[in-house]
């Protein structure tokens, strides 16, 4: 029996919650119900931008069935936000409303209806103020301002940076081309409505089941709202029915079910409206995206600057983080020895932005891999083997003080050519069918948490009962990705024992020690990483008592199919119980802890801490399209992509992510728009009227695992949930122009906006449908920054060894 | 300020869980509802031995809203038991009733009252078989036999036993004596009805919620009846109303609803009617009880010589142990240096005894204190005069190898005397009334575990947060008498916190460590050392961290007040969640665990388990009554009870306990029976016919806590949830003898008994009520075993020291 054999790891298993959901099983937040439950509902405003000047809760306060109205006199004066740097959001507004959709009051009621009408009965009186409902408007106008904070009159944050002499580059460069694009925002569109249910006990302690992904951050939030101690918070993040990003902040109506709980002594539920959500998800930035580059006739690139615009609505949320990664990835898959990167972000009356799968990433990677498909085209070489042969270098550093470990990109390009037949088929298809290509990257987890400046980032516990049981307590939240999945695959790997022989409890303040939530990509590795580590405390005290037992060494035993043997007499061994009792007798009971930080491999700059990741996956994509000139329709028909994601834990669910990744960026590509009127209210706020792909629109896709087994996550695993989104827009534009050869350098990529090219084309004009020219506006001097780029790895780092390589990479689909 | 000074051990500070039970918060497995839940019932056999013929289920599986009919074919044909020695229950009878409520068939179905109608309709042929009713019975039938093991045909066990030399003793003795005594059966009436919901998830694991005092011993049963591994099976003890002793076993209820829920694939609930408590409980073994002594002039016990008969009912449930319990404390309290114990249990057709409140120990007590108060009169002797010149020395061996620590007894009895007035009362008060006096002593938890050899008892883990929350998981269960609360005073007290700051989750078998459950006073000294000792692990490391932090020794450190700080120099500290950051910053994820094993105390001989404990509480009592020779009603106005329990954690909950035991020997004492008729029916099966005190009854109580500080427990903590209730039932039957001059032998102590014996007394007959003769029963020969008597304890055993004493005792209502 070798011992690198593996029952677990690696295998297509189904997911431990797979049964509860088909079943209908799984409780949701919504799905709980307590005795004596209130429901709550919030009034929120009808304007972008106006001063409050009276509210008038009287009539709904009469209404019979209302248990309390709230307004923000009855809360703390305390800001909240997830960012330290941008507390800037009240949980009910007391002077003035940013948006269309601020919550202004709320109402805890004997049902929802009651809530509503009790709603609809409080008058507000405003003194309307300008909306600013654009990036231009934002950075053009200087006496009305949104916030009294930020870089500028409405400008929220504004970075510049360079690393190495960009300049210089361009001076000794074959080509220099610049391409401007931009990115509409667009929203996660998670079947599951936000819900929140509080109960403040009579022994004057709170509860909070939410639909959260970061149940420590909320748990923080309300700490400082409500004036709590954080001993007395539970916050327990319910399965949640798809985040993407969408369930990152504390919410408002988190912290006032809260208060109307403590207020009333009710549980009280409030599950938000469709149309509320696309109002409060902290979707994806519309971005305006600038970028320049210096190559070499062969396609090196010798520097690059690139400038992000990001309009950030009318809160901060995680936006100085979604402007830093607008920046911080392009150096990452390709050779950028030289990196310049300018980036505003601006404050509007319109929902805030935030993460959104790929986080800050998808704006820049779609501008940069259209980019480079025009410099390939401009130097006549093969938009693949350019990138091909530009690839990361393993175990360097990039411009930006970035550490790359393993790097499968160059295989993932092969492969993914080989694959989709692409050097058969690239500008060789006829008129109207297309195959497109582009690249990505993406990182394993943040470098750095978003609260406190406290270490770990994630912790575990594994506690093993004497009857053979072992629960995990993790406090990562599983959002749907299937991360308590991966926390028994590692835990029942590690120990001999099958998934359904581990209790997995995550998500839970009181429960489970911190993990800073299910964001970032982090989970599998992070928490996975802890529960490693606190599984293999537990495995090595388990080893200890069976080797004394038998008088064998420690290191001749083996724990596999629930038992703990001798590699070499397997006959000679003990039930995983018995181990379990041997091992409490001698030892004590068995509960071990395990935590996780991530190495720090910043740079020495302000702003450093957005981008390093232990470790970094990548993607290459093919698309093949059909686009119909008639009608300017696009049909995606099949999509290859070759994914680096280290060793997958569980192949079938890295397939699931791929393919999810890929379904997503197609709405983004295609169909998703969020658009607000001047009044302030969305363009389409329904499931009706957002334009988003249905199963019918689904390509046929083709995954590619490309396996580097990653020194840095647990049994080489990195990445997934984010990193497959990023390529396949871009190769969709770029699969578009081989169809059609017009370049629509914006998304979504409209039939309008295809028909608009092809009418510019038969005008012989430039083909051509996007942004048009920069707005009026100087960033400051960068801070420069030597670059670090080709550098090796610090020593420190861990490099792969024979134990994290699989010899023969898994296929599933490829053809 | 003062390391001694403690800010919540030995206050009288609120329960934890007392808001939830005042306000209706707390949830009682009955309150429990989930989505999708059937409803069950179980037939039950009424029939006191039958065999089953034919089960016809037809005409119940036909009745719209039934989901499932089962009878014992549709389980594993699999017994179970609570003793490893007495596997002998049937979740559902196959072949054989052996008493009026023996479970046959359940069903599952939309609501309780469809589940009643069918049960209704199920038929049942039997063959009657004979049915044994009483002890005499039991004895003599030879033909028919209730079941196949056991120690004679309806004979569950036989026990004979004897340190030193007793014949010997008696011959040197100046006084023998002997004196019988019977015990009448009772129940714990504990307010909640047993209740049990199960739910088999779609992934094919199991969890079951329970009103159980023992969650880890019913997960074992579930593993062993339903054949399924134990590390599926997930049981929940819920907050339970009340135990006592009777949610000790696992009862067929409970593992009925987990099969009806695999079958229906719905949660499942059943709770038990208030009839169904009154055959299913397991309660007090109706006991006739023979004790001979030979003592010396002044009334030291030179040989004693017990013997017990139990009335075991139709299982074997606790019934070992309680037989071996009721030989076992004699020797504790006072000095016995020759001791020879008989026992036998016997199987009748009637509902099986088990574990009520002081377990085994209740009857001897009664028979013992009553015997030596018969003894003082015939000596001229004071009755606490005498029993406090024979009260064991500390830290010395009984007759039969039990070790005892500290003991308060001596100052127990005197504070009880002088706080009664008993010497101006004793054969001084006018006719009609008396006082009566009686000690005991009982154990601070079981020496041996009920199932598995394995250790520790008791596992804990204690997890803080970054926030500062604390978190301590044990596998105990709070029935009622506030454990939780006392493992929340003891991580508070350690970790300078209040009891709101700790968290605390008990009971579960997938979140917490095993604890054997909540029963044998146990909880706090063995679930409170374990917590103790994850609880100074934890210390240890946030204290290195805060000396690390403020550069000074470790050992300046205290923790008080949420604050870690120097002793010298208080302002010099850090918030508990700071150093709690600073911890984990430096150790990683903070969770600890601690265990407990209780010390192996007992003697080399079989049977030797039953008894020994860390250390025992001791009692002294004076009860004054007034008994109406007219009617023979008793009305107890005033008891005064002393209890050594070491030092109480909390003097309110200890208190509370003791007046709950007086409330409960009350009962015993005067009122409460249960008595089945010929055909097997219980004769009052109802809280309106079973005759049990109000708090119209309930007299004056004067709790005296004697402090001895015991070093086995936690911060000197002994038990005190069982051992107040033994002295006042014989401490009530010796003042009625004050008060009327006659002796009631048996309890309860009713009107007719007092009235009898008073007009024995008016015929000059023996004025008393009482068992004339014993059972015509040859024990075997015993077991000889030298005596312990006086030997030294062991040098490992723990002694006290200045730490625990506690300077000046604590004294609450002392008058």
């Amino acid at each position: 029996m070798n011992d690198q054999e593996r029952d677990i790891i690696g295998k297509p298993l189904p997911r431990i919650d797979v049964w509860g959901k088909v079943t209908g099983d799984t409780c949701f937040a919504d799905d709980l119900s307590l005795p004596r439950m209130a429901h709550a509902k919030l009034l929120r405003s009808d304007r972008p931008h106006a001063l409050i000047k009276r509210i008038d809760t009287s009539h709904a306060q009469a209404l019979p069935g209302v248990y309390a109205v709230i307004t923000g006199h009855d809360l703390p004066k305390v800001k909240f936000g997830i960012l330290p740097v941008s507390q800037d959001e009240e949980t009910l507004c007391l002077e003035k409303v940013r948006m269309v959709g601020d919550p202004i009051a709320a109402v805890a009621a004997s049902d929802e209806q009651t809530a509503q009408r009790a709603v609809e009965l409080i008058k507000v009186e405003y003194e309307p103020l300008l909306a600013i409902m654009s990036l231009a408007e934002a950075l053009a106008e200087t006496d009305v301002r949104i916030h009294e904070y930020g870089d500028g009159p409405n400008i929220h944050k504004v970075v510049a940076l360079e690393f190495g002499a960009v300049a210089a580059a361009f001076d000794q460069a074959d080509l220099v081309r610049e391409d401007l694009f931009f990115f509409q925002g667009n929203t996660h569109l998670a079947l599951e409505q936000h819900a929140a249910i509080a109960q403040w006990s009579a022994a004057g302690k709170l509860t909070l089941w939410s639909a959260t992904q970061t149940p420590h951050y909320v748990q923080r939030a309300l700490a400082k709202v409500l004036e709590l101690p954080p001993a007395h918070i539970r916050v327990i993040a319910m399965p949640v029915g798809g985040g993407f990003g969408g369930k990152t902040d504390p919410f408002s109506h988190e912290i006032v079910v809260c208060r109307l709980s403590q207020l009333t002594g009710r549980p009280v539920k409030l599950t938000l409206t469709r149309e509320e959500v696309f109002y409060c998800h902290r979707g994806r930035h519309p971005a305006l995206l600038w970028v320049k580059s210096g190559v070499t006739k062969s396609g090196e690139i010798l520097g690059m600057h690139f400038r992000s615009y990001l309009d950030g609505g009318a809160y901060g949320s995680y936006g100085v983080a979604s402007l830093f990664y607008t920046g911080a990835l392009q150096t990452v898959a390709y050779q950028v020895p030289n990196y310049k990167f300018e980036g505003v972000r601006v404050f509007t009356n319109k929902a805030p932005c935030g993460p959104k799968r790929g986080h800050g990433t998808p704006q820049p990677r779609f501008a940069l891999e259209c980019h480079l498909d025009k410099i390939a085209e401009q130097l006549a070489l093969d938009p693949a083997a350019l990138r091909r042969q530009i690839v990361v270098a393993e175990y360097t550093k990039t411009a930006n003080h970035l550490t790359v470990t393993t790097c499968g990109l160059r295989a993932g390009i092969d492969r993914v050519t080989a694959a989709s037949n692409w050097h058969a088929k690239h500008r060789q298809l006829p008129f109207g069918k297309g195959v497109g290509f582009a690249c990505s990257t993406y990182l394993t987890g943040a470098g750095l948490p978003i609260y406190w400046n406290a270490i770990p980032h994630s912790g575990a516990v594994v506690k093993v009962d004497r009857g053979g049981g072992v629960t995990v307590f993790c406090g990562s939240t599983d959002i749907g990705q299937g991360s308590n999945s991966m926390l028994a695959y590692l835990v029942a790997e590690q120990l001999g024992l099958t998934p359904k022989d581990i209790s997995v409890v995550t998500g839970d303040t009181d429960l489970t020690p911190v993990d800073l939530g299910s964001y970032s990509s982090r989970v599998t590795l992070m928490a996975g990483n802890a529960v490693l580590q606190a599984t293999e405390r537990i495995r090595e005290l388990l080893l200890a008592a069976v080797a004394k037992e038998l008088a064998v060494p420690q290191t001749e035993l083996l724990c596999r199919g629930g038992r703990i043997f001798c590699r070499n007499s397997p006959d000679q061994g003990r039930s995983f119980a018995e181990a379990a009792v041997l091992a409490e007798t001698s030892h004590g009971t068995l509960a071990c802890a395990g935590s996780y930080t991530p190495p720090r491999r910043s740079g020495n700059f302000k702003g450093a801490g957005v981008g390093p990741a232990p470790c970094y996956s990548f993607s290459a994509c093919v698309v093949e399209l059909t686009a119909d000139p008639e009608t300017g329709k696009i049909t995606v028909e099949q999509v290859w992509l070759a994914h680096d994601g280290g060793n997958p834990l569980n192949p079938l669910a890295v397939t699931g992510q791929v393919e999810g990744s890929v379904y997503m960026a197609l709405g983004e590509a295609l169909l998703e728009e969020q658009i607000f009127q001047q009044s302030g209210v969305h363009q389409t706020p329904s499931l009706l009227d957002y334009l988003s792909p249905t199963s019918l629109e689904i390509p046929e896709i083709h995954t590619i695992l490309v396996e580097t087994g990653d020194p840095e996550g647990p049994f080489g695993a990195k990445e997934v949930g984010q990193g497959p989104l990023l390529p396949v827009i871009p190769a969709i534009a770029n699969a578009l122009y081989d169809a059609l050869g017009v370049r629509i350098d914006e998304v979504p990529i409209t039939p309008e906006k295809v028909l608009k090219a092809l009418e510019r084309k038969a005008q012989g004009r430039t083909p051509r449908v996007g942004p048009e020219r920069l707005p009026d506006f100087t960033f400051p001097e960068p801070l420069e920054v030597p670059s670090a780029f080709g550098q090796p790895a610090d020593p420190a780092v861990k490099r792969k060894t024979a134990d994290h390589a699989t010899p023969t990479p898994l296929q599933l689909s490829e053809t």
